[in-house]
């Protein structure tokens, strides 16, 4: 990047950080965010300082929030009796798109994982545990990845909540193995919601 | 983009207007961007704020710079008397891939289009032929884009600086017609450069 002039060659940088971002890419950002009204650059800078400033967890489930509650919890048109847990955030949109669940979401910020030194301790489960010994709710839906993480983390919560006299259930598994939740298609994640287990 | 947190959803809007970003690369970079350490997402503002409050253009060749003189022009070791014309600083970028042309640039900052309404005023000509005035400069290479638009413009400066005594040529047309020059790989860009005939 010898050959751009060095705050070019700065931004360039850190755009190529950016997920899916590769040097070309990057760099054809960097011009066009040369070329755009003031007012737009800065609004992406302002919004990402924003982001970072103002976004808080649900205390409630652990989802991205502006306030205390995010707007899942806050919803009162949502059916409290059934929970989908979920890895994080981000796979709450996947499961929105199909429109037809309608209960409320528990995001884990995690899935366990021996070789990434990942276990129980680390995944935020407190205030799910603290939700199911109040008895409201009927069923636990296990919407983590398809992967030996998710599996794991699927199994392990299983065995962990049926105890408490709460039906746990695991989507169905057309979810393709291997890949993340947030590649799924509506029409496949529409099937593996539809498809559930009881575990 | 309901389903997302507000400060989330101002992100992946504005991440939503960058070239080739969709709205599910958009979502991945906000998600990324949260979770990197806070000073990443800082230096990304920053740099892009910093980007456009010191870059400037190059008092000789138009290109951007973070002095009066880019760091080509500041250069002793390149050639004065040849110039290579581009229409875009990013495109000086795919030249200087080639290691083989060792002379200096002019940015014009556009191409002449009667249908955008771009004439010969709209381009950054004046150091140019100030330039050539001088009687230094031997050779003119037109490496503007080979499109309808960058073919006029080599042909309009091929007329208008012949005149005052200097070789006009342009890159051989190995480049694939129709698309943007910043598309051009290496090889292509070597050939189109050796292969260049006078205008």
């Amino acid at each position: 990047m010898d050959d751009l002039a060095a705050p070019m060659s700065r931004l360039v940088n850190e755009l190529k950080r950016l997920p899916g971002v590769g040097p070309k890419s990057a760099q054809r950002m960097a011009f066009h965010l040369l070329g755009v009204p003031r007012e737009d650059a800065e609004r992406l800078a302002n919004s990402l300082l924003g982001m970072r400033e103002t976004i808080q967890l649900c205390i409630r489930c652990n989802n991205l929030s502006e306030g205390p509650l995010c707007h899942y919890c806050n919803d009162a048109s949502r059916d409290p009796k059934i929970i989908c847990v979920v890895e994080q955030p981000n796979h709450i949109i996947t499961i929105e798109r199909t429109r037809q669940f309608r209960g409320l979401y528990h995001v884990l910020h995690g899935a366990l994982s021996p070789i990434r030194n990942v276990g129980p301790e680390d995944l935020k489960l407190k205030n799910l545990l603290e939700q199911l010994r109040d008895g409201e709710v009927h069923e636990v839906i296990m919407a983590t990845s398809p992967t030996s993480e998710g599996q794991a983390t699927a199994t392990y919560l299983a065995r962990l909540l049926k105890p408490l006299g709460v039906r746990v259930s695991r989507i169905g598994m057309g979810v393709p193995i291997g890949t993340e939740l947030d590649y799924a298609d509506e029409a496949t994640m529409m099937e593996a919601m539809d498809g559930r287990r009881e575990l």
